[in-house]
């Protein structure tokens, strides 16, 4: 069968990371190309032989040394035809959670500089970026309230008003103190351990841990997390 | 730029329509090809010029005449590189919903054949679409509860048992018919209309409809569709 379509496939990962009270998106600075000098999401091409999800990982370790601790699917843009001045290429787009605090980046191959931007102060994305990054802000926001994801976000051991001001930052908006911790307490995943912060000045404070296998087990169960924010 | 990369790109598209108390989904079989004679979903290569949700519609109206209510991305298969034998395609799947009882379907094109299958006595499908089937109901299930898309499966007037029988039925448990009611109907996207149904014995019962313009305006009201099963 001889098919006649000139219709390429690339991948591109918006991967978020939490620190110092704001969320953060990975960028990378094209060096070549028609976007040559502009920064744009981790991404490329896929190769023949390549599992989408094994092209998305092999472009982040190469554009910015990284690996992620949550990856999925999150939609893939094509319905503009010329999204890409080059030629027609479809992106599967992946969201991607890390932790940033410990991460190191390093820039390579086709990417100049790898660099964390707050979602507050970007610098303006090549192709169509800015609107990929809005759609995985969106699934972001919303799957705060229906999946522990936040826990993918925070250090292993933190602080719980670093979860609160995490949901607080992300999602724009205040939320109920009090409710929020009795909420999440109640779901009984979260540990409280016997580590402390010396962080802050004054009484020291317990950290917390998600326990991440007692999650697995209550899902299994037919448990629903969800957090509801007036 | 030379790209030397071999993968296509195709939609498929996994229609639902629900008739008879039960949930069909819309099939073809295969006229040409490796899988002549197999039933496989309605799908096909994007041409090079043609938006992706474009080319699932082309393939609907060719391959078995119909316009969908409801459309939205499923999910993009592409991790299984051998997942078609002709060579590396990457399956852009839609999620569909028709009022079954208003259509006719018309095999053309492609398909030798189109035909709606009730999900409990299906075919053996083509390449993998046994797994991308069973990733689209799993969305039907949740999406039931936190979007009303049960009313693009009904036609415009119909009972309350109906929709509970819908429910029922696509989610494979029983439900308290009573919470049900009293929870849809406080919502206040539901008319009653004087419309009767003489389809049953007996004391004729109100047709219900569904007042998409109400929930949109509730939506944006910041609104949420839920409703709960034990």
């Amino acid at each position: 069968m001889v098919l006649n379509q000139n219709i390429k496939v690339a991948v591109d990962a918006i991967v978020f990371g939490y620190s110092q009270h704001q969320l953060h998106v990975l960028l990378v600075q094209q060096k070549y190309g028609p976007m040559q000098g502009r920064w744009v999401l981790v991404g490329g091409f896929v190769h023949d032989d390549e599992a989408l999800q094994a092209a998305v990982e092999r472009e982040l370790r190469e554009e910015a040394g990284i690996t992620v601790n949550y990856l999925e699917q999150l939609y893939t843009f094509g319905d503009a035809v010329q999204r890409d001045p080059r030629m027609r290429v479809v992106s599967v787009a992946y969201f991607a959670l890390v932790n940033a605090t410990e991460l190191k980046l390093h820039a390579d191959t086709d990417a100049a500089d790898a660099r964390w931007f707050p979602i507050s102060a970007l610098p303006p994305l090549g192709y169509d970026h800015d609107h990929i990054l809005s759609v995985a802000i969106q699934r972001l926001k919303s799957k705060l309230s229906y999946q522990p994801i936040g826990f993918d976000l925070l250090p292993e051991y933190f602080l719980f008003s670093d979860l609160e001001n995490l949901y607080c930052s992300i999602l724009g908006q205040e939320i109920d103190r009090r409710n929020f911790r009795k909420k999440i307490l109640s779901f009984g995943f979260l540990e409280e351990t016997d580590r402390v912060s010396k962080k802050n000045a004054g009484r020291p404070a317990k950290l917390f841990r998600f326990n991440k296998l007692k999650y697995k087990q209550l899902e299994q169960a037919g448990f629903y997390f969800e957090i509801k924010f007036a």
